[in-house]
């Protein structure tokens, strides 16, 4: 992670060295790699002092540039460390993704296919801010063989510099090439790299909205992510009234920047009346900002008037937009219109009501009953999450490592060819499936 | 399928209407979805005449402007109307795709996750000259509830436009939207909609290199397919000469223009002197156009001397390169700087060898001791195919039924809220895998 601008050539070099490294992390075992990450845990702990001290100059030189809430997330400390390390063992003690057969068949005797997992390649991973990103996604990327091209954020220079020493020390100390995981300089160096979809295989963009849009309009290379998380949570005309004050109070307020928390509540005309003094009740005194539509207002004359830029707005703070819909028809459709894909619920005590939602809406995740900040590839049991995709190709919703992985065919014959299989004398296929677990 | 130019305006509603009837198609029952297949398979017997003569005069018209080969793929005749019906009957027989339950999981009391399949959505289809590839991919997007929107050559204007009348009318006797297989006049309604990823989940080009390279290069929507299918057979020094020469001539001459015919052969130099004229001697007669490095030349003076370019180059007619390499290690890097990563093939007795092939090359098919010409949905016993994708991601290799699937992820809760799965006294999720089959 140097400062100096890299020429295309150079930029070139680094991708091609990715590749050869991706080449040879396809072929080790699980032991290789799990070696490697447990020496990165050991190499991040006797590090410690040196990483801390990185990232108090990065801390330093931000701290006027950067808002609060990103001067915290760039600040590492004690306890982040110790997690980061924690999380790195976590991921090196998943099963082996590599080599698992997930389909075997006999096309006819002595004539063999399996369907056999391996890596991506290499993955190009943009990120803000957060040092800890870093080891996250090199420790997924190395236990699935892949190898990863990094930028950083600028401002966590000096950090992510350290960072990526520890991941190189330990690729050596393991015997496996330095070059699995590179830093990339500069954005040059990024923008260079989402033209070649010959030296990537996936880019994998985690930051702001207005960042993954840039990079989703800049290449043709596959992007797992999402740029917008405008989820809504519909309060049926059969919502238990406690339960949607919780729910809503959870979605909105329990971490109000994350992608899955809430931004538009729907109610049910006929529980309006119930149900709004309710929510208002518990969240204005909490501090969230209420912005209604003229029927909210009709009931609650004290809340702040939404537009219709409401309806599309990724709030990421303590804002919450209401709107009364006639039916559970008007909710579909305003999900349909303004929901970006990501996570939707209902809450009702309907079954019914439930389960048309459940079939009907089209987006990664479509809860009942609870909410919405569940959409989380730690919470689905994942182990470790590699990001949340809203597109429907790959991989949708929460990732975990197995968005890291592609497969290969490879068949077992005895000299068979296919003109015995064709015309009008064709040898019949036997296509019998056999057991996976040998 | 009308031939006046469509202003965007209008293919964006074609595209709407797309979408809308991809909402419907995705809630529909397996029956329903069968029964629109049962009703094309009658109606493409009903109006075979007329299908017959709609491609007569396609084919009159065409006759001077195109080659045999492509006049062949744009005739159709009993036979092949017959092929066309039986093949939408092995759809319609296929195993439901949708609805199905991939992962069910407790992820606390009261609090269940499923994973369940759905349709892609709105699927764009290019193809060239064969009327009956609009038949077979309406077929597959109808059975797993994708829309489709059609552009087929225009020299099969006629053909195309009466089988798109047999699938709509089926469409409409089965009460499903029409909408859902819509064709597209031309190629600015093509280019119009690749500008736009929130319209189309995926485009499948069927047809030339030139073609598919032209539409990769042109999107940012998600393309399944391959442009190149450049396929090696390499001879060890190991291998079996009947055997070797029997599968060359399979992979060469069972049919050339197939993505999956060998372009390339390498031959071991231990075995160059043993294998080569026995490979000259059974292709040559048969009218192989064959050229040789120069070490293939030095033992057999008769051959053609190939260049750089021939190593890059698929023939898709009875020519075929062969190259004479040192060893295993060469004839694997040859692959890595010439291979289009579709098939590639070892023939060997040397089981040592045979393993190194196909742990190394990173292919979607690598095959030992079997025809490149495997590589293929039907003989994979996928039932049908949707095409063969040289990508990594999504689908890899001869794509199934199932590379026309995404997933959502379904939560049931009572209530559960985030709040209480966070902080020090956070309570610990169960994540409990439960049976898939209820």
């Amino acid at each position: 992670m140097t400062a100096e601008p890299h020429p295309p050539l150079q930029v070139q070099a680094v991708a091609q060295a990715a590749r050869e490294a991706s080449r040879r992390l396809a072929t080790t075992t699980s032991e290789q790699r799990v070696s490697v990450l447990d020496r990165l845990a050991r190499q991040l702990e006797r590090q410690g002092p040196a990483i801390l001290a990185a990232n108090a100059e990065d801390v330093a030189l931000a701290s006027e540039a950067l808002e609060a809430s990103a001067l915290q997330r760039l600040k590492l400390d004690g306890p982040k460390l110790a997690a980061m390390v924690q999380g790195v063992r976590a991921v090196a003690a998943l099963p082996d993704p590599l080599h698992r057969v997930q389909l075997r068949r006999e096309l006819d005797e002595g004539l063999e296919l399996t369907r056999v997992a391996c890596p991506l390649g290499v993955l190009c991973v943009i990120f803000e801010s957060r040092p800890d990103a870093l080891v996250q996604i090199s420790a997924l990327a190395l236990k699935s063989g892949n190898a990863v091209l990094l930028k950083g954020g600028s401002e966590a220079h000096r950090s992510n510099g350290a960072l990526l020493d520890c991941i190189q020390t330990a690729l050596r100390e393991a015997g496996l090439p330095e070059t699995s995981v590179q830093g990339l300089p500069d954005r040059a160096a990024v923008a260079a790299l989402l033209q070649r979809p010959d030296l990537v295989d996936l880019v994998i963009p985690r930051g702001s909205n207005a960042m993954v849009q840039s990079i989703q309009a800049a290449t043709r290379i596959p992007v797992l992510g999402h740029s917008e998380g405008i989820c809504h949570l519909f309060l049926d005309v059969a919502a238990d009234t406690v339960m949607a004050v919780a729910l809503v109070r959870d979605a909105k307020l329990q971490y109000p920047s994350a992608c899955n928390a809430v931004e538009t509540v729907l109610i049910h005309r006929g529980a309006a009346a119930r149900l709004l003094p309710a929510l208002v009740a518990d969240l204005a005194p909490r501090g969230v900002e209420l912005r209604g539509c003229r029927a909210c207002l009709a009931l609650v004359p004290a809340l702040l008037e939404a537009t219709e830029a409401d309806w599309d707005t990724e709030y990421g703070t303590p804002i919450l937009a209401l709107k009364v819909v006639a039916d559970l028809d008007e909710a579909l459709a305003h999900i349909r219109a303004h929901g970006s894909g990501h996570t939707e619920a209902i809450v009702t005590e309907d079954q019914a009501a439930a389960e048309r939602f459940l079939a009907e809406v089209d987006a990664a995740g479509v809860f009942h009953n609870a909410s919405t900040r569940f959409a989380d590839g730690f919470r689905y049991g994942f182990g470790a999450e590699v990001g949340i995709s809203t597109g429907r190709i790959h991989a949708r919703g929460p990732v975990g490592i197995e968005g890291l992985l592609s497969y290969r065919y490879l068949l077992k014959g005895h000299g068979h060819r296919v003109e015995d299989y064709s015309g009008p004398a064709a040898r019949p296929f036997r296509h019998a499936d056999l057991p996976l677990d040998i």
